[in-house]
């Protein structure tokens, strides 16, 4: 990593997702095609379709969606998702994008790349809307660790306020620790002994500030920037935010669909589509797998062309900014 | 408990919750006229205003909304929760209703009625909405302890069962277990624990279905009546779902509030009104303490007149019900 990274393309899963190949095909053509950046794509030259001239590192494996992350990349080697992770440690590539299995994008990633100096454990950082301000609320870790200890969680706070800086702008992010209420005595032990930790750090090494304690109705507040939990519980709320968007979203559509209401619905509908459009996962970029030794982006299975283009330009304006090298500086020792 | 129950009121703390004692003791009017429910208030005669000649258990001290749970408790021992909990005790009310303080709530009733023989750990069961049947998912814990092992969220399964029995007529209800995947290698050391006993046992003695993981999406999703989790995890779950409905409704009201739209939204809005109502916590009559030796009703801080007239309402027929006596047998050893 790091030399000549401008002049390296980004590698993209051709193989992972619902959708694949041809959305995350389609998405890297219009990337290259729209907005200039180089991108390869992995998987078996057959099966791609037409490429439209992007350069092709052969694969002939396909890890499934369902497939169980550990044997899919200890057994197959020669797999899309494998080579894409390889293509960025061995400096031909400089970031990796995947919308296919989660599991196996994060041991590709931790395997091929191998971690950074000192990070504990990766995690995955999701952001989740704030129609409040322009960027949305860094939330990590959303499910790569399931058990997680205070010393891994501080880490998270870490990167996460490195990414928050990084990616979105943010000089001094704020940081919180997800808990059952705002007092330092409320949680697990996990929970308290972090709290402890990130009170007598503050940030003051890396650059942010632990607000402390927020909520589960506290997401959407403006609280803070980086919100920290373990990969359990980050994993239960992100799905339990999107299932109940999804639901209140799919209530209403229904409503808006009676044929009675049709001329309501389409004087409201142009109001709507920005609020739709604000919480699209499709429109956000993806999530980050923070701490392996190159920049990875876990797309949604469920991933179109659009979100392939999103994805890939996350991807590349992260490497260029030099992500890794932001999330080294924070985890390092003082 | 258990003798002349019918011949008991609903004793009902007065001074709890954020509109105390107006709303609390409006809705006990109420629900005494319109229901001929029999209720008794708890709280300082003197602040309590007009009580229509409901009968009133003095008490001279409250326990403040922000109160330490256990300082408060054990403190104010003239306070209305503690004698509101000993009333039931003391079998001068067949059940207790409280819009105050969660904790204070929990520890007064676990001090003075005590546990149900057997019981581990009482806990919260919060009944969240699903449009796609007539009875919503009983959840917990959804707060009452911060750290559980396996065989108290046995016993939230078993207790959960016989409460979604009682109170909603589930005759055979399909538990779940909360995880972050349905395999059940899924998931931390405590849920993996349980996966295992909950397979083993399968509700076979106590009447229910083991339906395995859901995740935090599937919620609104009809795949289980009970989901059994652990109080952090269901309390931070629980906000997260309570959060992003009130985000979503909020900015829905800010589009339908604007001038330009006002036709539509007119037209709109009656069949607005079933989601938000179905949705809307008022209606659900409040959160359950299972596994003390009592009917302990926990309604939302806020709780209006409206709010405790259903909560009392529920208090009252799941006493009669004998929800206590459900729920002792549902934990007994086989």
């Amino acid at each position: 990593m790091g030399h000549e990274l401008a002049a390296l393309p980004v590698a993209v899963d051709a193989m992972g997702g619902d959708r694949a190949p041809s959305e995350i095909v389609a998405g890297a053509r219009r990337v290259s095609e729209e907005q200039g950046i180089a991108v390869v794509l992995v998987g078996p030259p057959d099966a791609l379709g037409e490429v439209g001239g992007l350069p092709v590192i052969p694969a002939s494996e396909v890890i499934g969606m369902d497939e169980d992350p550990a044997h899919g990349v200890r057994r197959k080697k020669d797999s899309s998702l494998v080579r894409t992770a390889e293509a960025v440690r061995d400096g031909r590539a400089m970031a990796m994008v995947s919308a296919g299995n989660t599991g196996a994008t994060m041991g590709s990633a931790l395997l091929r790349m191998g971690r950074l100096p000192h990070v504990h454990r990766p995690a995955i950082a999701t952001p989740v809307p704030d129609l409040d301000r322009p960027w949305p609320t860094v939330f990590l870790d959303a499910g790569a660790n399931a058990e997680c200890s205070a010393p891994m969680l501080v880490q998270f706070a870490q990167m996460g306020a490195a990414y928050a800086r990084t990616r979105y702008g943010v000089e001094r992010p704020r940081v919180a620790l997800l808990s059952i209420g705002e007092e330092e005595s409320k949680g697990t032990p996990l929970v308290k002994e972090t709290h402890g930790l990130l009170v007598a750090d503050r940030g003051t090494a890396t650059g942010f500030d632990f607000v402390g304690n927020v909520e589960g109705r506290d997401f959407f507040e403006d609280k803070a920037d980086v919100v920290v939990t373990d990969g359990f519980t980050g994993n239960v709320t992100l799905k339990t935010l999107e299932g109940s968007m999804r639901f209140l979203v799919g209530a209403l559509m229904g409503i808006l669909g009676k044929p009675e209401v049709k001329e309501a619905a389409d004087a409201l509908l142009p109001h709507l589509v920005p609020l739709a459009a604000a919480l699209d996962p499709d429109n956000v970029g993806g999530a980050m797998l923070l701490g392996v030794d190159g920049v990875c982006v876990i797309s949604h299975g469920s991933s179109s062309a659009e979100a392939m283009v999103n994805a890939i330009s996350v991807a590349h304006d992260l490497a260029l900014a030099g992500l890794v090298d932001e999330l080294a500086s924070a985890v390092a020792p003082a």
